[in-house]
């Protein structure tokens, strides 16, 4: 199996593709991002819906194009729907990403999301601090929901972590890192802006799931990051404050094109050892 | 019983009496609108508020002016609540309305809406596709919480879903209607960028609660069609995206007059055979 | 014992400590207004995280800097979280703030916002009608989660029920209020609009727990309500309508100084006969 190309060309035949297909993207995700996240899908061209009872989601999962799971704001009934979502997106071969908020925080969200990641994600995205716990790694740290460790210094749990969980696994941080336990993809934009609204990552994670219809892990992944990257670039250079930061994503996002998607993120690739 | 009269002056009258009234509107709604639907409420210049505790709704039903009930994150417990608060509302003789999102989607979502449906709603406001789907109509598609159907396609389902439920139903598109079962009422604004903002129908549907507080059923779903198309149309005409849409509807109905509803809003009736 | 000093200094000297030690606070908040309190407390520059399952609140509590609650929509599985991240909190002498919305509205209501209200926390803040609800004080009146009191008329039912439940008490209204029930410190600023856009209250809630993890409550309370309203008054001040207050806000709540906060906030004290 060859590895599929993932450049900057690759990332905006994606986005055209998402476009025109239009991806429904199911999510079960927390609380507090479920209006950014709907609108980020919205922006970007997909279909959104949060469906999150036991009684309905696996029968959405079977009409979905993706599937969401973020464990932000979870409680045992909500635990049961994520693993029969997960479990019927992987019995139908439909993409699933995990993200896997606040891993790390306590024992019962650590142990939920190494249960979910059992369960072949598609795509894990997480901030280094989740990352690293839940690939085992030492020196996790972390700050509820937020990281206390960089990106870089978790590329090699991720590593570890694509190749046990068979997922593509996605740390952001300064700079965003994508790797199947292969190959490692470093991907630049985004602004530090973007870690003072909040869900900017739960929303990242929403779009990876809409590139993940219509894309390869790998390269939906890379594709996510730097349209996501390029975008919120873009808004956040417009900005004295945070405030309008969500919004300002969503206009960058509707209007992106591949030039300017070339012009405000970087891709490159490195094979690991 | 005479038909009331539906055209624009109805409407500036009810807003203005809704403005003057400032009705107490519960809301039992998802998770992913209720901030914009309690902004649009207090916009519009109503009271809003959240409550789904089985413990409470029927209480609070008591002491509100009118209730809206929207299944879109829909869940067994909120389930319960849903009917408690609706066979209340029916019983005091207070005006309820129904949005059946997503009806059709899947047979648990679909199973509540038509029981829900059966409790005597005052309104019911969906999509084409949720309204054929709501009335059993051949065709009804849908995807997701999305419609594949245009509006004017659902007039007849919704002119039988009406004679059947008693209740105004309305389908929102390119062109609004709403209907009592004998006659339809066309209303023109709106803007097509109002599909890529979470939430605007589901918004919709609380302000529609909030004029059924003020005004008879055809007039209240008429009004508010009219008021938030207007509002809609002026809000989306100063953007190039999304992102700011909900912000700009919020103010659009705050500031919004009898003439610039005049000049933005059409509505126009006619008898069913 | 003395008391310590509150005035425009000591709520900048709060405002430099918050910054400068970025406190996790910990949210069990309504679904309404939990995007729009985590990007007030980032804005401020805290860490908020939203954590509500009975199986992680006490172990996020350990982790914690402070804690709010905030019953808008609560129901059963939330309230036994709510008490038990309280009575976590009292244990370990960490800072936790009751937001009673809706207080006097129902039963249920009521009853849980005077459990928690014995459960000790640092400081209780709601609205006239809420805290003299609370306070079992007579004409409390209230609409759905609206006073219909001005918050001058609650200043002796606040002091009352700060000498009763040991916590700091703030009223918040035209002008707001917060007592220890020795002395009463009146605070103005703020907007007139802020009572149009949702969770501007339970967002103050969140801001004052982040303040409560620096600061003793008293100074916690009136800081928190001085750079609140200093914000929000010079937000509000660009506006035409409630649309854009949350967003503007956040970006005032960011960039404000101690310059602009003794500019546009006034702080006085009297002590109570």
């Amino acid at each position: 199996m060859t590895h599929p190309t993932v450049d900057i060309q690759a990332a905006a035949d994606a986005l055209a593709s998402l476009r025109e297909r239009r991806p429904l993207v199911q999510n079960i995700t927390n609380y507090v991002v479920m209006s950014v996240s709907a609108n980020a899908l919205l922006a970007i061209g997909a279909s959104p819906a949060m469906v999150h009872a036991r009684e309905e989601v696996e029968d959405f999962v079977a009409i979905s194009s993706s599937l969401l799971i973020n464990i932000g704001t979870l409680s045992p009934l909500w635990v049961d729907a994520m693993k029969l979502a997960a479990a019927k997106a992987s019995a139908l071969g439909k993409p699933w990403v995990l993200d896997p908020v606040g891993c790390g925080a306590t024992a019962y969200r650590t142990g939920v999301a190494a249960q979910l990641a059992a369960q072949r994600p598609s795509i894990i995205r997480g901030n280094a601090s989740e990352i690293m716990s839940l690939a085992g790694a030492a020196g996790a740290g972390g700050k509820g929901v937020d990281s206390t460790v960089g990106s870089s210094d978790a590329v090699s749990a991720a590593s570890a972590l694509a190749r046990r969980s068979g997922a593509v696994v996605v740390v952001t941080g300064a700079t965003d890192y994508a790797t199947d336990g292969k190959t490692v993809v470093a991907i630049g934009g985004g602004h530090e802006l973007m870690t003072l609204s909040t869900g900017m990552g739960c929303a990242l994670s929403a779009v990876t799931a809409a590139f993940a219809a219509v894309a390869p892990p790998l390269v939906a992944a890379s594709a996510a990051l730097a349209v996501y990257g390029a975008a919120g670039k873009l808004a956040a250079s417009k900005l004295r404050g945070p405030g309008h930061l969500a919004a300002e994503l969503c206009d960058a996002l509707y209007v992106l094109d591949a030039e300017a998607l070339g012009r405000h993120a970087t891709i490159s690739t490195r094979a690991l050892a």
